[in-house]
């Protein structure tokens, strides 16, 4: 590959960086806000200096040519990029690290990859771009039930496969990168149109394992309704769905595996329905004095019928932090595109409902308005914001987000308990004010999914500890205030106590079952979702 | 009850039928179809001609205000509404009567009959409006296993219970008919809009649990989407599951009980998301002298993400049966419908792709276009068909309908294939010709959803086993083609040949593990869906 190696340590690959001034500017903020001169900074180990755990397992004769002990490849298969991934890939604490990376080329190698793990005993975790924020992808494992960790790496079956222009569908191996599926899909004038933050390094396969969610604001939110059809591994065998439109043949197969975190299979391939390019566009940012006017427009819009592509909010404070605001005042940004017909009574109704609710449409034209003003300097913080992390770590700030879901008749309330939990948690852990921002990243007619950017000043050498307590605090109250603990980031191992208080009982014990008629020796991600 | 009871035979209420006008209208059609004079015509007995086998329980003195052994409650919950059920209802056939019927008023109810129930081995039958076609509704048990049977109905709980205006959203008893369920919703200015054909007999826990689709023809199909949170009583205990308007945590729990067709558990309630009534319509019917052309007309409309609530096509002979054309001519019954803007822009992009497809508009003009010319006739004719089957079947007309979903790729091959298969096997069965037609009742992006209807004149005596033939040959040819064994009437017991060669054999396995921890002894509904 020419392709610089992926990092074992930060987002995406070796040399890939903030620029100094995307630093600077984060870093000049951070100082306003917790009152400091400067950071004590600690820097990540370099490759070298890491030490990994000797192999417990090394893959047979017949596997060797898709298997690997390479230590930067364990290194770098260790975590996701969970800020308690980055703390301790910090301090070089690598101990969880998987025995051997495996890169199958095929359904039959992922096949003779599970029943080899089923001879050694070998815990197996379906790995896709590795940017699960939720300890998806990590060895946490029970040392006396399993003698080994083995990381199935997808990344070599990244192709389209088939094309059907009638349908508007592809059949794609499920580990193809987003800017790798898209390039094979545009020769066809065709687009997946999911586009999540992780877009460039996170795979087809980890979007369905995990609900991930995307481009669209509204109506094709998560990548569930794009699924035509599955092909799922099992250690019991292959499953293949009927690729349909549409069905009513009992509660969907699908449904089962999309979410389902790498418990139940790996999923292989997809028949996957897709949109037509856009051709026509419409947007641009609207300004709100009170953010929950701005909501308010939001519900209006999200009931009219309208399916905008774009319909997100931001409080005053995100605004701000992300340049397209001055603090004063909360941002919509809000765009229709089409593949079909020029969408200017659509933006014209959903800016109706703008002013009825206060809203000042940005003075900015013509058909790329979604990428300028204060939407376009959004956008562009949006997209950098993964390369921040693994920079502001070692200056000791905790910076995450959360996100979930609530229905419209509780979210104000919802929102200010949130925010007042989470703020109070901050300031009690780390005796210093932080800062919590929300803003929609999707909109239902029943309710918003509102995602929280929290900030704070810790301290190196409990900066896990300081994380846990406010992440714990920011994630009883939305339990307990009615809300879903995550509404695409997925649960993975770190949501685990406020999943099983949100799920059904019941519903566990049904999905245990079908895990055991599917994966009997429970080798698949054990600690996700359930309990093996 | 000022009400009339139900029929035990036949559609609706004693009293319902249709008129002498529409059944002749009907008789002189088949008449003419297949070149006879008379029909050969055979009562249905009489309500107190009717014999039931002696009950094997009875209600304990506790549950006896609930329950009952009235021979016309068993009588009537005997069956659903399909073909074969005519037939064995023409014949006096009652052998699989429950032998007990139950009526809970409560949660409460429901769990103490489930404790009954397994004290007294019996299979238990949750029951909506009784309108299933596929054998869903019966108690055709293993004796050796089951002591007993127990239908329960849950037709007395069929309240909404509450009603969030802000969220657009109400929690409704399973058990509400949707006429009394629309009439409780619309002095809050909302509806489900949820219109299958059985609408006014049916039950939204009925069409939660099998995936029924309704009005929407384009987007919100199935009943699936508009499911907000569920309540579902096990054997083991109850399910409720959170109210969001979206989540990822984890597979969706909702959508294992949606489409479980009673073999989990007895769903009680449900959050439901509602619609705004609409105030602004556009619609019409289109002409095509192509059914092809109509449906790729369809299909460029699906495509084109303009989400019309009616964009339904019937070939030439279909519009022919209901009055709505003279058999030279396809006919699109197209309208979009809003409560918050006017559709001008929607309806005359749709017609453009119309247009460019060979469509010429009917002129009906005005906001109730769509109730009038070949839409509104087809509407009426629509409505008024379930009536008609209990007046043929006693004429030896075998006329039965099926449906299914298939990508746009397949979907002209797939239909000459399936129109083929069946015409000759009524061909070969009767041995005179009969006829199938085809209309899409439900189009998506990636396919339409194609429902046939045959007609064919049988012989008394015969008749199931010459339905069974045509119904395997035009089955067969389904699953041989590709497509779903059924897109929305369910599974029940008469799809389950087809359903286990449509499903994969391990999500079998891993649905059967699922309700050996909700059901363990298998009371629920045996034989839908997978053995028990």
């Amino acid at each position: 590959m020419s392709e610089a190696r992926m990092k074992h340590f930060g987002w995406g690959r070796e040399g890939e960086a903030m620029s100094g001034e995307e630093e600077g500017f984060l870093l000049d903020r951070y100082r306003r806000r917790f009152g400091v001169d400067e950071f004590e900074e600690k820097p990540a180990p370099k490759p070298q200096e890491i030490e990994l755990p000797p192999p417990r397992i090394a893959p047979p004769a017949s596997l060797a040519s898709l298997a690997s002990n390479d230590p930067h490849e364990r290194a770098r298969h260790t975590y996701g990029k969970s800020y308690p991934d980055y703390v301790r890939g910090l301090a070089g604490d690598y101990a969880l690290a998987p025995d051997v990376v495996a890169y199958p080329r095929s359904e039959a190698d992922v096949a003779a990859l599970l029943d080899w793990a089923g001879d050694v005993g070998a815990a197996v975790i379906p790995f896709g771009g590795g940017s699960s924020v939720v300890g998806g992808v990590e060895h946490r494992l029970d040392r006396a039930r399993y003698k080994a960790g083995l990381t199935i790496d997808l990344g070599r079956m990244g192709r389209v496969l088939e094309v059907d222009r009638a349908s508007r569908a592809a059949r794609i191996e499920a580990g193809a990168f987003g800017p790798a599926l898209e390039a094979q899909l545009k020769p066809h004038g065709l687009s997946l149109r999911h586009f999540p933050q992780s877009f460039e390094y996170s795979t087809l396969g980890g979007w369905i394992a995990t609900r991930s969610a995307g481009h669209f604001a509204t109506l094709y939110t998560h990548i569930d309704d794009f699924v035509e059809s599955l092909v799922v591994l099992t250690p019991q065998g292959r499953i293949e769905t009927r690729r349909l439109p549409g069905s009513g043949a009992g509660p969907s197969p699908d449904r089962l595996f999309i979410g389902s975190e790498g418990i139940l299979g790996v999923i292989t391939e997809a028949w996957m329905r897709l949109q037509d390019r856009p051709r026509f566009r419409a947007g641009g940012a609207v300004r709100f004095r009170d953010f929950f006017a701005a909501t308010r427009a939001v519900r209006s819009i999200a009931q009219a019928g309208l399916f905008p592509a774009n319909c997100r909010v931001l409080d005053a404070e995100e605004a701000f932090n992300t340049g397209a605001g001055d603090g004063s005042f909360a941002v919509m940004v809000l765009a229709f595109e089409s593949g079909d017909h020029a969408v200017d009574p659509w933006i014209e109704r959903a800016l109706e409902c703008c002013r009825d609710h206060g809203g000042t449409p940005e003075a900015v034209e013509g058909a790329d308005a979604h990428r300028e003003g204060a939407a376009g300097l959004w956008r562009n913080a949006f997209i950098r914001m993964p390369y921040g992390r693994e920079r502001m770590v070692g200056r000791a700030i905790i910076s995450d987000t959360f996100e979930t879901a609530i229905t419209w008749d509780r979210f104000e309330r919802f929102h200010d308990a949130v925010k007042r939990a989470t703020e109070t948690a901050i300031k009690d852990v780390t005796g210093r004010l932080g800062q919590v921002t929300c803003r929609f990243t999707h909109v239902y007619p029943d309710g918003p999914a509102p995602y929280f950017t929290f900030h704070a000043l810790g301290r190196h050498g409990s900066l896990i500890e300081q994380w846990r307590a406010i992440k714990t605090a920011a994630s009883d109250e939305l339990i307990a205030s009615g809300g879903t603990i995550t509404h695409h980031h997925a649960v993975g191992r770190d949501h685990r106590p406020w999943y099983d208080r949100q799920r059904p009982h019941l519903f566990a014990a049904a999905l245990k079952a079908a895990k055991q008629a599917l994966d009997p020796r429970g080798l698949l991600n054990p600690g996700v979702l359930i309990d093996p």
